[in-house]
């Protein structure tokens, strides 16, 4: 047991370094957010100073219709990330995900590394769990743990199928998920949500989750970091090495999740994420029907550095939404989920 | 207030520079009218010599249905390059536009820089000022001055949200322009028309602008310069240089501006302007639905060098409008415009 | 005739170290799986150890749906390529096709080297032939002894007008031949197979070939081997390297060929090949409609190195196939071949 | 009119000169023929030695359904090209054109560089003149003197309106052409045809030039030598110059002439020609609607060096069109005309 909970915490702080430093992103696969083009209001009618981007989230209200996505934890070097984020979070009223608290479960000397609500005491913070594990001991009481150990709003469940398929002695038992996940539903204190880690829910699943109970589904589409190239990277073995290549490509872009998800469930919140880059993508996302946008991998950098440099950094995304919003004419997040204004470049007639 | 003046003059200057030694084009963003080939017809049935570009605007005749884009004033400077544009305008019989000419407004000294009717007697000249500054105390008088100081034919509206919305400090109030621009419609003696800065004005903006009561619109696409890009330039904030690229594809391209504004005004007058290189983009232009054509950027070198270069300059635009016309079998700038040898390569059925 | 001997070994040689060594691939043209995308299914509710690969073919059973195209024999340097693809084929339960026999018909003391069921005693293996020497005076009785000579199960006939039109003084009678291969399917003691080498069997022609009563049909299409650049490399004539330039995207791409076959011919046994490079490509050419996916050139290299090397290539491969299929949750090759979740990209409506 | 008849010659010399070494291509244009791809027939079911490229031209019958295009004369080293040219067509039974016989007839001393019938006794024999002669002074007796000059078997006009247009002093008084063809075509003893010089002729006037009588209309259409790249590297002129790379991409692709021209006039003998770099665009031509295919500037190189060489070119596309006819199983020109084994790349539903 001592020798899994090491191996949980040298993959985390592996995975740390390798999204830090190396190249992780999939080929030949896009966000499909650079075909959409935002179709620019030459006469605004609004003044920039009235634009307002708050929502609100988990009974909870947010500056900002933003989401640091689920990320790290187990370790002190996790432990700073978190902290971090958090306290810019905070500041700046972001809603932010934890990475999967499995590592605190099973070593509660690590806990504290997941512990972020002193820092943030007023923001949605969601627990993380893999969905996996509900298959392979894991259920209602440990998801209860993980929200206790997190003061969280909410639960996440998160689906890395092709994560698990590409790790060694990975946990790819996935048979009968959707009903224990139902059971979670059913019995837990707090809303439980699904996301993806990259490679995107589609439409018909996305209806299929609602419809056994989650409060809200995160896409996390495909186009930003592919898990597949970041367990590339940590693996000596050749063939999966291999293997590897012959998946840079895989997934849903996260544009498609995002306009087919929003067929399926007209009512149902709906986090876009994956592959978003800046506050344009994020209003593209939320302009195609999400509710809120989730940024990962791209915030790590700053995470790392300081509290007061990832502030800057969620203000930019923040700025830069507005003067999306400004460039179009719409004043607050609602009609931007509304707008008219965005079109899919190869379908303009001319 | 001296300050106040001392900035605009600073901000004009380092506007030209970078305009003419910076890459200030956006990027994934084109006019569109490389989208478009004309239909060679190999026997014209017409004599080269016979060819005449001539059409009137504002009452005036023009030798050639062109226009030089409002660009500047309010430094020596200025006045040299307006002087030269002048004066070339003037010799090759094309309508010619001023910068802002809020600059001469606010100090006087200055109005010489815009006063290029001496050197212009007989072709129409736009007086140009931001709409928001209508949102920033100006009214009719400052409008009717702006004419006066000027003698020009015409004043012009600019619609810049995106370029004050990346200026430090920028005028970012732009609710309620719509009814004070019909205001001044209603009252000013001269023709009042509307242009964009570079990011286009779309169809139904430009149906509401005739339904006010202007006479012209310049759609001033996107695909040439990129003010978002400018204003990079000259800004040494980390945070507005980032949020800079990502708004480098923003903007409505100049072909499907053209394309839309004629569909939903039919009898407007109709400028197209935003990225056109040559007699043959002005060409293609005006075949799908322009009535002039207008240049900004691409003349500045030739301006700032000498009257001669840009006279020159502008005989090669009108040189290669000629040979496109020819080319087609067009003899005259009315069969340009209703011609059907122009198509959209996508939609060729081989 | 010891000559002609000598020619086809030297040809045969030649082709192992041409294809093992220069670029030999088309230009301009690709497989067209690359334009196929898995649609990624974030809960694939099966376990990974459940899945199955395992089908039969031939009325023998494999344990994955892929088999080792026709390439070799007739020289010392072929049976040890023959060898060592035989040894690996029956670890792990691939069938394997065998190279023109002609070879050890012509010269009965090279048979060794296409006798390899030694090896493998219990896969599926096909005797190979060119139907055209079917007009150069083989009969039955020839496909018989190809048969014999390699204990196969099955006899394919290959067509390869395009290598022959390349090959100075090559077989170009092709006419007659699609009754010439009817009275041997109704003769031959064993199923008879039609394939091509890397120009494709187009969906007509796989219809007319299951009419006249072949079991199988292996379209080989293009985007991988060209044989028209292989004997680009093998020539002097200049004017035979010239006409190979404009002949080098020649060919109906794999994906076409299995698209169309399959609309054409539901129910007859297809295999999928032709460029393929890895499980994926086959997982997608299978989801397309074929039966089996085979695989040449990729397997050379490995296969010159030893059975071990060919034995991890191809375990490999089905590694991929696996994870491709967990990643759409599909748990057995029926499944796969049914399956809604590969889409064409360009035909996504976002 | 010595200085005239000079300057055609110095003109002439300096257009092989060009075309010899330099980049005349268009840019962003090309034939459009690599749109298309036959479909690869694996069976063909005929003997390559059976295939026949034989047609017939003008009463004659040829070897090959192929022309030399126009392009030379009135120089003694155009008289040796002329002379390799006329050698090797005999020698393959290719029809071949003369350049421009207006220079013999300004100046007989330049008559024989034009006098090929010697080493061409069978083949059809094009006389060319430029259309717009026909508005500078040329009549039905100057159409008379060059078909008598050369032995021509027709008399070919061509239209190369922009190539006038870029020429310094160039003729480009093109209007009522129709009507003076139409008389030369109604007295005028031989057939007489029109072609373009590589912008191509679009359906409708391929469909009115055979209204007024001509006997066959040659598309030569854009993607291969462009006239204004060519201009422009003759000239000084520095707005000429720039206006060339205005003019770099126009033109109507040669297969759209094509395939326009055959809608429009289902029986008029067409030649497709523009750009053919080889027997496969031949081949494709053909099967889009051509009569015959011509080669132009892609013959220079071995026309200049001898007429071996020069005929060793043509019968490698003749093998080169062979075999594509073999490739899709089509044993004659006229089933190449008529096959189904040709698809635009694009229009593919996989
Ligand atoms: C270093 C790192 C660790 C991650 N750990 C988790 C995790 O524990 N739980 C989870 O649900 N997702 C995890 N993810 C996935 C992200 O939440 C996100 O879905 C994915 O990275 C795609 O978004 P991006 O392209 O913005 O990075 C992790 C991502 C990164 C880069
Ligand atoms: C140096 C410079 C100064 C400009 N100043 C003004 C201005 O004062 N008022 C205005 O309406 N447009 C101004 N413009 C915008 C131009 O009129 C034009 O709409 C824009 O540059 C796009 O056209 P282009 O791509 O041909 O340059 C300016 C452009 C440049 C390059
Ligand atoms: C070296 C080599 C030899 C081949 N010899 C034969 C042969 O004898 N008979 C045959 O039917 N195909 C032969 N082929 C063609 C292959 O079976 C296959 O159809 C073709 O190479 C395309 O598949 P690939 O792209 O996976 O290589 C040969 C291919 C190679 C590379
Ligand atoms: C050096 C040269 C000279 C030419 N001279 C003539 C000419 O005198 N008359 C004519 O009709 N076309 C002339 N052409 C045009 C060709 O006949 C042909 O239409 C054109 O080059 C396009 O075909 P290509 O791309 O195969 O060269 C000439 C072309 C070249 C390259």
């Amino acid at each position: 047991m001592g020798s899994g909970k090491k191996r949980i915490e040298k993959r985390k702080s592996e995975h740390i370094k390798i999204a830090l430093s190396r190249d992780v992103a999939g080929r030949e696969i896009t966000t499909g957010l650079e075909k959409y083009r935002f179709l620019h209001q030459a006469l605004p009618e609004i003044n920039f100073s009235d634009i307002s981007l708050s929502v609100s989230f988990l009974g909870k209200p947010l500056s900002a219709p933003f989401l640091i996505s689920s990320m790290t934890g187990g370790t002190e070097e996790a432990f700073n990330i978190n902290k971090n984020l958090a306290l810019a979070a905070q500041e700046r009223g972001w809603a932010m995900g934890l990475g999967s608290v499995r590592a605190a479960i099973e070593n509660p000397a690590t806990a504290y590394t997941f512990h972020i609500r002193t820092y943030a005491p007023d923001i949605p913070i969601l627990a993380n769990l893999g969905a996996v594990q509900l298959n392979y001991g894991y259920g209602a009481d440990h998801c209860r743990r993980a929200v206790e150990l997190t003061e969280a709003d909410a639960l996440v469940f998160h689906l890395n199928s092709m994560q698990e398929a590409f790790q060694p002695g990975g946990d790819t038992r996935f048979k009968g998920l959707l009903r224990r996940m139902e059971e979670i539903c059913r019995v837990l204190e707090v809303p439980v949500g699904v996301k993806e880690v990259g490679w995107g829910i589609d439409g018909s699943l996305a209806r299929r989750l609602f419809d056994i109970g989650v409060a809200f589904v995160d896409v996390a589409g495909a186009g930003g970091t592919s898990w597949i190239q970041v367990e590339k990277h940590r693996t000596e073995d050749s063939v999966m090495k291999a293997a590897a290549e012959a998946f840079a490509d895989w997934g849903i872009p996260t544009s498609e999740c995002i306009v087919e998800a929003r067929r399926e469930i007209p009512g149902g919140f709906l986090i876009a994420s994956g592959g978003l880059k800046n506050g344009v993508d994020a209003a593209k996302a939320i302009a195609l029907g999400a509710d809120l946008a989730g940024f990962g991998r791209s915030l790590l950098p700053a995470a790392v550095s300081s509290a007061e440099e990832i502030a800057r950094r969620l203000k930019q995304i923040e700025l830069e939404m507005k003067i999306a919003m400004f460039g179009i004419g719409t004043v607050n997040v609602r009609e931007l989920k509304g707008t008219d204004r965005i079109c899919n470049i190869g379908e303009r007639p001319f």
